[in-house]
């Protein structure tokens, strides 16, 4: 087999196999898709229990790349901090980066579907849609297909396989009997719980729409991020059992009501529609998933949430998943389509920033749910945005390296560890809290750090 | 369903399907135990690639409760310590525990022969042999098998289901599939393989045959352990590849010699098969499996390496298996079959048990390969042992705790920190290399360390 053969089957067309099928067809390969839902163009975008995504630079990049960044951007919301309530209603303002820095809040729907159009204008791309796949024959790159409306079966062979069939991917499942591939699913104790938030009377938002809206409260928390049809989604995060707030104890009207006029009383006149939504909406699980390796030999491979699935507390899932094409996109132009090269080096390089990104995404639920309420938190994001302003060559706080930049998330990870000592030292300055600004013992602190960082 | 109805299906006959099956027969239940293989005692015991037993303590308390532990102590070899190999053919004995404890070699395939025999000699329990498990209907307590002489297909229901096919388990195939199933398999980057040691012309071992021998190597190493026919069955571990030292490397006859002269000079001569045992047996990977729940609600429950299943570094795989039988024999017991009890405390304290004991056995892959032949590690066994023999009721080593007690795997991994932390106070003691024996300050340093725990 020809290792730089211009033909790929994709499985999965969801936003990281369809932006990958784009990626690989302007690069002129004879692409496949299958896909196991109908095609949503026609039947409609079967939304399910998606919380809504949060599109940031490395996203955006992956789009640019596909060329329809422009498209997606139109419709696009920015969120330029959290707004946290308190129990009381009262609101406080983090901005997640510098003026004019934002994550982008998209419809998971309406982003695909585009997806789907751009890579469908291909003439050497073809989508196979109601395609359930069966398993692989990994031996002979082969991948076994049901038709779901014929029940009719089919074998696709193919020099290249690209798993892009999400958290509980298919494919992969062909890789856990392979000795020596290693795996984990491990879910939180928590789950959640989509809640609607309808538009006003005249379409516009009932709450600040740049912003994502958090009400925390320590062990569990509610979110909200806006959507373009004036409404918001919220999601509610909390235990599942055995905690004195928990999914098990709300089974009645009366304790849902309790809850949340206990919890988010300036919730309630927002949230119409709870109690229907809190019965029909399911309770999900949160899972982290990582394995490795993530390819057979150089003619298969998992991307995207195949590969590495994540909890959503960072709005890094659908952003890491892009980043892989991305990154395989450089690869492609660097080894010049010389596949078991690019196999190798991205299965090597990139699944510890993958480890990365789940353990980040881990740590931001407690931020999010606890951390994100105390005001020494608070103080650290403010002189973390002040040494950033300071010194931008050389200070930029762990949240931007994820969100706004392309630093491997490995590297930041690391670079985080060591803010946070730094940010232990200057909190331990006299009465800090009040005389931070133009502080000369902060600017010391800062340059000793950065000294034995450099040394 | 009652859950007190006295019916069972048990799924693998193995060493811990076969001994469960005989508890269970014991207390009066109709028992059906379903094996993949055929009956040993007729197509004999086809062994592959298992690394030899050592049963300990654990293991004894359920052979004692299934009523063979006399057949077999009379077949079982005792290892009283360690034989450590050094390259210059030097050979450190290190003891195991007290005088007279040792460690008991036994065959694989002779114990588990046994089991079946002692299973089959009750009435109300049934051996169906040559018969995969194609998976479970969880919700209608149902598992599907084929024939595999006939191809005959059947599904047999049983209020209550165990997965005891190991540690590729079947049965567990079915629970990842559940909401919020925890799983993970992690494979070591080494890899080991089999090599013989016949006994002497007249039939005894060729070398101590009361001991485990172990030709300790840094990062790789051999080991050997004494079988009744007078051979021994020695294990190469090592890197698979990526190593100066590693499987990768040993490709050629000449490669392979000259790794063993220069490693295990010693050994050349007691390795007449050396290369055709090198080509014909297969290198194998090292896995550790975790996952949580064991159960799907009452009906169901994994025991054994299909529960949890380590690299067999403690000698405590099987051992662990058994103990989950003692302790399930004893809910059993005191929750008067009622299986709604019995699965939920199960599952509830035994996980962190099983995860204990895989942390134990990851460790020791490090003090068997490596530290054995630190003259500082010898020291603190020898401080140890001391200490055990002069404050019994106080200090019991942690291999002690593991291999001669039944204390809780979770309890002696913490005592093991707690003694680590001991250990490295009494080696601070000035000259202490020469003057550890009847020093009042070692006594001083533990009497302290015990008042500072009891406080």
């Amino acid at each position: 087999m020809n290792t730089m053969e211009k033909q790929a089957l994709i499985v999965g067309a969801g936003l990281v196999g369809s932006l990958w099928a784009v990626l690989l067809a302007k690069r002129g390969y004879q692409v496949d898709v299958y896909e196991l839902r109908q095609d949503p163009r026609s039947a409609g975008f079967i939304g399910g229990r998606s919380i809504n995504l949060a599109m940031s630079t490395r996203g955006w990049r992956a789009l640019e790349k596909a060329g329809i960044d422009h498209k997606i951007r139109e419709v696009a919301i920015p969120m330029y901090g959290r707004m946290m309530h308190s129990v009381e209603g009262e609101l406080t303002f983090q901005p997640y980066g510098q003026e004019g820095q934002a994550i982008y809040s998209v419809s998971r729907g309406g982003l695909n579907i585009e997806l789907i159009n751009i890579a469908d204008s291909y003439d050497n791309l073809r989508f196979h849609f109601g395609q359930k796949c069966l398993g692989a024959d990994l031996a002979s790159n082969t991948i076994h297909f049901e038709n779901l409306e014929t029940g009719q079966r089919s074998s696709v062979e193919s020099p290249r396989i690209f798993g892009t069939d999400g958290a509980f991917s298919a494919v992969r499942r062909s890789l856990m009997k392979l000795p020596r591939f290693n795996y984990s699913q491990s879910y939180l104790e928590y789950g959640y719980k989509e809640l609607h938030i309808p538009p006003k009377a005249d379409g516009s938002h009932v709450i600040d729409k740049n912003a994502l809206h958090i009400w925390p409260r320590g062990n569990f928390m509610m979110i909200a991020l806006p959507n373009v049809d004036g409404s918001f989604t919220g999601t509610l995060f909390l235990p599942f059992e055995g905690q004195a707030e928990a999914f098990e104890h709300l089974e009645t009207d009366e304790a849902i009501n309790a809850f949340f006029k206990k919890h988010f009383p300036d919730s309630l006149p927002i949230l119409p529609e709870l109690l229907q939504d809190f019965r029909a909406n399911p309770t999900s699980g949160l899972a982290t998933i990582r394995c490795s390796p993530w390819r057979y030999e150089d003619k298969l491979l998992l991307i995207g949430d195949a590969a590495h699935a994540i909890v959503p507390f960072y709005g890094q899932g659908m952003n890491a998943g892009f980043e892989d094409c991305s990154i395989l996109d450089e690869l492609m132009e660097k080894h010049q389509d010389n596949w078991t090269e690019i196999i190798e080096v991205f299965n090597r390089e990139r699944i510890q920033d993958a480890n990365a990104v789940a353990d980040l995404a881990l740590r931001n639920f407690v931020e999010m749910r606890d951390l994100v309420a105390d005001p020494l938190f608070l103080l650290r994001k403010e002189i973390g945005a002040y040494l950033q302003e300071k010194y931008p060559e050389t200070f930029l706080p762990l949240y931007s390296q994820v969100t706004f930049s392309h630093i491997p998330y490995s590297k930041a990870l690391n670079e985080g560890a060591a803010q946070d000592e730094l940010f232990d030292r200057i909190l331990a300055i006299q009465d800090i809290e009040n005389n931070w600004k133009d502080n000369p013992e902060v600017d010391t602190v800062f340059r000793q750090w950065l000294k034995e960082r450099e040394g």
